[in-house]
């Protein structure tokens, strides 16, 4: 598969983004943002959604010149309008305030509307992470997720995102789907042509399938858990607990309102989205260490198959940052890079250098 | 099966905690909880655990005389030490502390170290929905839940629980272990003489199992989301984090080094326990009407099974509420009621009056 250094992409997301209408400071953020996924492996996060970016400030979705405002504040709240700017520009904005907050007060608590989609939600939880605190981030979306018992989707996937330090550099990163597995995942197994396992998704007969394609056209993933005997509810109640952090707080859209994200989309979506940061300092001394003694507890545990060691929340994406970083690149499928070659020239920007 | 007045079953908790040990205050807040759970239909977490708790006290590890401290405090944070009091003790006198300051400063964040089990998580946050603030409680507990890959269990069932206020007096309560299963529902299985679904618990042989007493003997949960490609990492993440919340910012004993709970327990089981309250008036007005809106239309969606109606975390809860109002008893299981005949002459109580 096609091989990209790590600097040409930064480059072509940079200035896809620039063309698209962003300043470079915004688009600089924005594009750190996407890397990111890539180079953790969250291939559906990354540059497989530059495009829906770019389009969102041509079609005037996104106003990536706005700045986000605070609206009302208090020691440990605010209240923030994204104001319809980049998803990394309201994102930076908000847990910018809630790690001040948390260094000041204890506790930053965030919330706000007139969102536009921030990436992977633990990217935000890992800037709160990198000043030693606790931080989290929340996010609604459009409607993908069906209710235990329900007919049809009415929930997002609404993530639950949490960093944490650990004593000697280490950290735990928890960045999760409240569904059982992210659209994203469904399309890779179309992709492979394999199945899905039973739990992921219902079909258009309201049971559970396990072809993927059938999966994906009929937009009905099942919340974290699966089916109601093995508590598929916890999932879809994890998702309402999400819902009430986003849309709740700050005024946003609820998600069984939002627009799906197209090529096409012609109405700002109105996401709610939800910023905490806590200061393990003001509790008992010693957090790293205790955390460090639970992570690594976890993983010398005794696996099942010693070839697949016990892992814990955030290693894989580091193994995968370290390989891509001594790589030095970051490899795409063919049909990515042939989407972006189009997009390229579309928007007048110097093409993805692909190497030989 | 016997029934028993809500009144009565209330005078006998009370009795037996204060025969324990218990001053007459806590053991009313304390059974109040207990009731709480019998009353709402989580019997695993009410009567059924009061032998337990009268041991403790017993056996000196709760020492229900006892008042807990703040330990370190500022705007939005307090750390606490539980001193081993009865569980209702620690618990309210930390989210108490949580209210007052989300109340003052929009968010109280309280973690206790050298905790007793308090019951069900829920009540604790209903405790804040009551005063009109999204309240959250969290608690670690002994070892059940194998992580994702391992061979044997690390992890609590580590609950998270959310409250919040919606118009109308109504709410959202979500209540749930992290594990697929909590094991109270592993041993109802086995009363029913019936199998276990896939993806609840692990067998001696590290295989999924699906006979209860198997399941019970191997004290091997699943997390929620079951096997790996389910995602039951999910859950294994999700009882992490619970767990950094809790033993993390406290101090207490993580996990893995808590003793399983049982009736001849010796020492203290230093758990860790958080309690959170936000006040939504500090963010964008409308929060309870927005919280009603989408609760409503998760509930008006159309049913699978038009004799199983979409419900809403908590409804099912509030439905067993209102029945158990309306009749004034609570309905036990003969067993229970022999074995709390027994406790009643052990520590000179007047037993359970039961209903002709």
């Amino acid at each position: 598969m096609p091989e990209v250094r790590v600097e040409e992409v930064q480059r072509f997301m940079e200035e896809s983004l620039v063309a698209g209408g962003a300043p470079l400071p915004e688009a600089q953020a924005h594009a750190a943002l996407l890397l990111h996924a890539d180079l953790v492996g969250h291939f559906s996060h990354g540059l497989n959604r530059l495009e829906l970016y770019v389009n969102d400030m041509k079609n005037g979705v996104c106003d990536a010149k706005a700045k986000p405002v605070i609206l009302k504040e208090s020691e440990s709240t605010a209240w923030v309008d994204g104001c319809n700017s980049l998803g990394a520009t309201t994102a930076s904005f908000c847990m910018d305030i809630a790690i001040r907050k948390a260094k000041e007060y204890g506790v930053g608590w965030v919330a706000a509307k007139r969102c536009n989609h921030f990436g992977m939600a633990g990217y935000w939880a890992i800037k709160a992470e990198r000043h030693g605190l606790i931080g989290m981030a929340y996010t609604n979306s459009a409607p993908i997720m069906v209710p235990t018992r329900a007919k049809n989707s009415s929930n997002g996937t609404n993530p639950i995102s949490m960093a944490c330090p650990a004593a000697g550099g280490d950290s735990l990163v928890v960045d999760m789907a409240t569904t059982a597995a992210a659209m994203g995942k469904v399309e890779v197994q179309i992709k492979k042509g394999e199945k899905i396992p039973e739990g992921w998704a219902l079909g258009p007969d309201y049971k559970p399938t396990t072809d993927p394609q059938v999966a994906f056209d009929s937009s009905r993933l099942m919340p974290l858990g699966g089916p109601e005997e093995t508590s598929g509810y916890k999932g879809y109640a994890l998702s309402t607990m999400v819902e009430v952090f986003c849309s709740g707080l700050s005024g946003a859209s609820p998600t069984h309102k939002v627009p799906m994200w197209t090529y096409t989309q012609q109405d700002p979506p109105n996401l709610g989205q939800c910023f905490v940061a806590v200061d393990p300092q003001r509790f008992a001394p010693g957090f790293g260490h205790r955390v460090k003694e639970c992570l690594d507890h976890y993983r010398s545990m005794e696996p099942i198959d010693p070839s697949l060691p016990v892992l814990v929340p955030g290693d894989k994406e580091k193994q995968n940052q370290e390989s891509s970083r001594l790589r030095g690149t970051i490899v795409y499928p063919q049909g990515q890079i042939d989407t972006y070659m189009k997009l390229a020239q579309r928007i007048g920007v110097k093409p993805l250098q692909v190497l030989d």
